[in-house]
């Protein structure tokens, strides 16, 4: 076990390997020719992971996922456009406040904080509103760590001749998304949650005849997302100053991700991982947030227990004594706790995990076995 | 001498120290203590730099600096304002482009390749214009490489009662800049420049009653520099996933940096490598765009040789060979290179530069010794 740098259970940053940080321990001229092949291997390599070297064109983006969420939202989106936006938790709330600021049209199916976006509420609102262009979907939604139905999504959308944008932030890398079954426009993520990289940039798999047709629509130089491709084909290099150490991490990260077998390998890993955590948790006396059909292989949401001595700081302190840093809940209307099952974690953590998250509940005097929480999630 | 990696002769990324790359080997969680306490500490040693404790606060945001500026210009100048932009070269074009998104109103003093925008221009457009409510400035306009006089510019914008944003990115660090004695509204920079960390975020340092007067003025999320502000006092966290390694090799670099001696002690080593470089230059016949008082101690613009066998991308790649990646000129009237003073530079590698170009010019068997070039730089 690793005390000395505390593991990361949470949806990102990760716990990385050692060789995706040794990968850093170089400078890089950005306008060199040695680092514009990295930058176009980056690409392929990512495109080819959703089957889209025919049809998308990938662009990455400085900053964090959600610069490259707004890029994406602005560029894509015309000044006329309407966009639904499925919310059930932050990230999808966060897609309502990039257009509050873009000043463009929206409505969104509000879930609350964690039932999933149904394909028949999305089908009759785009049958009674012929003016929305777009859907935003999130594909886990970390808040809750539920992984929504974006293919059943995504079939509705296209079936009404719309366009899907999904937010694969904490997806993309661990569940499997081919460009020529879910017809999406972008497909949004970063490098610092399931390809297990470092933070420093987004990137956007996007259909190309979309971004041909999207010159003029966004509302910032440093986010417009046509711009950035149009200076990426004409000469090799990002727009702006790129994170030339975070990119180096990143290719060792896809690395390391093609030898555990890619996205399939990466998904059997993350999946046992949540398996073993959820039996231990539930044996502790723990409950999950949802029912194991919309549970994600990403982020877990468990009930705080209702116990009188549970307090979550103190809970926090001492796992991280133990070596494992954990994640506040999002919940409204319970207290709850987030574990990540995604990053630089194998069977010998999980078990570490539950051993640890045992031995502090008994030093807060807190009974393990019995239900923890009486709540139950109440699910769509 | 580093034949491996080949030193960075560019305004930024630069090449850094093996130790500043090192702090980049672990992960941290982004909203742990830990990280918190980073955040804080470069926060607060970065407005000590400027004496501004008692009227500036220290706003960091990730990306490119150019996301810096963007987020500056947007957050700081009201939908009704009015900016002067100073242009000589890349960098102020680049502002007039932000302010074309934006939709805001502004007017350039546009001085073309190289000529630094003076006192007295100022003054009388300030005069002509009441509209005008802000003033924008580079520091070193790497384009040129030209130092711009900020100290009398900060004068007259402050006389006339308006506001002034300095783009110090390649400045910051090296040249000394204090908050009492010029009076900024903003001074932005970022990472990887004189501070010698690794590209990823940058940094804006503004007077805390502009700031605390700008909400609702941002047109992004994601740049919106009051939002990121009130996050950071609410909770000491950045709002959205910062590039957590990036900011633990800045705080190395700021360590190394006050080792040196901090602003003062970075001058004197760049000083000394502009001057030792352009010694060596003239002395093989080259001459800089730049007469000496203009000539800043980051990047140091070089005529190309007239001789008919130069060519740019020979010379390139023969000096990358030798270890060294040069940086191509900006120019738009005549060929150039520039050679960058900044990173981990010494003594041995300016000469190493020297030594590498004398041999490169006589393998491309162009004479060295006399005028290398007959243009004169025609300067203000």
């Amino acid at each position: 076990m690793n005390t000395e740098q505390p593991y990361l259970l949470t949806p990102g940053p990760i716990t990385t390997t050692l060789s995706v940080k040794q990968a850093m321990l170089q400078d890089w001229g950005s306008w060199d020719g040695e680092f514009r092949a990295m930058t176009a291997a980056l690409c392929q390599r990512l495109i080819a992971l959703v089957d889209g070297e025919r049809s998308h064109v990938c662009v990455p983006m400085q900053g964090s996922g959600t610069f490259a969420v707004e890029a994406t939202l602005a560029t894509l989106i015309p000044k006329q456009g309407k966009l639904l936006i499925l919310m059930n938790g932050a990230y999808g709330q966060r897609m309502g406040r990039i257009m509050d600021y873009l000043g463009r049209d929206y409505v969104a199916l509000d879930k609350g904080d964690y039932a999933p976006p149904r394909a028949h509420e999305v089908d009759s609102i785009l049958a009674a509103d012929p003016a929305i262009t777009h859907v935003a979907v999130v594909h886990c939604e970390t808040s809750s760590g539920i992984l929504n139905p974006v293919a059943e999504i995504a079939e509705t959308v296209v079936r009404h001749g719309r366009r899907l944008i999904i937010d694969a932030m904490s997806a993309f890398g661990a569940i499997a998304i081919s460009a020529r079954e879910v017809p999406f426009d972008a497909l949004i993520s970063s490098a610092n949650k399931c390809f297990e990289g470092v933070p420093g940039f987004g990137f956007v798999l996007v259909r190309q005849s979309a971004l041909e047709a999207s010159q003029g629509h966004a509302h910032s130089l440093s986010l417009d997302l046509f711009d950035q491709w149009q200076y990426l084909v004409k000469t090799g290099q990002w727009r702006y100053t790129p994170p030339t150490h975070v990119v180096a991490a990143f290719l060792q990260a896809l690395d390391e991700h093609a030898q555990e077998g890619g996205i399939a390998g990466r998904h059997a890993r993350y999946q046992r991982n949540q398996q073993r955590l959820v039996a231990g948790m539930l044996q502790l006396g723990f409950e999950t947030l949802l029912s194991d059909e919309w549970l994600s292989p990403i982020i877990v949401t468990f009930f705080a227990p209702g116990h009188a001595n549970f307090d979550f700081q103190t809970f926090y302190d001492r796992m991280k004594a133990r070596g494992f840093i954990i994640y506040p809940g999002k919940l409204t209307a319970a207290e709850s706790f987030r574990l990540g099952c995604i990053g630089q974690l194998y069977d010998a953590q999980i078990d570490a995990v539950l051993e640890s998250v045992a031995a502090v509940l008994d030093e807060m005097e807190i009974p393990t076995g019995a239900p923890a929480h009486a709540l139950n999630a109440q699910q769509n």
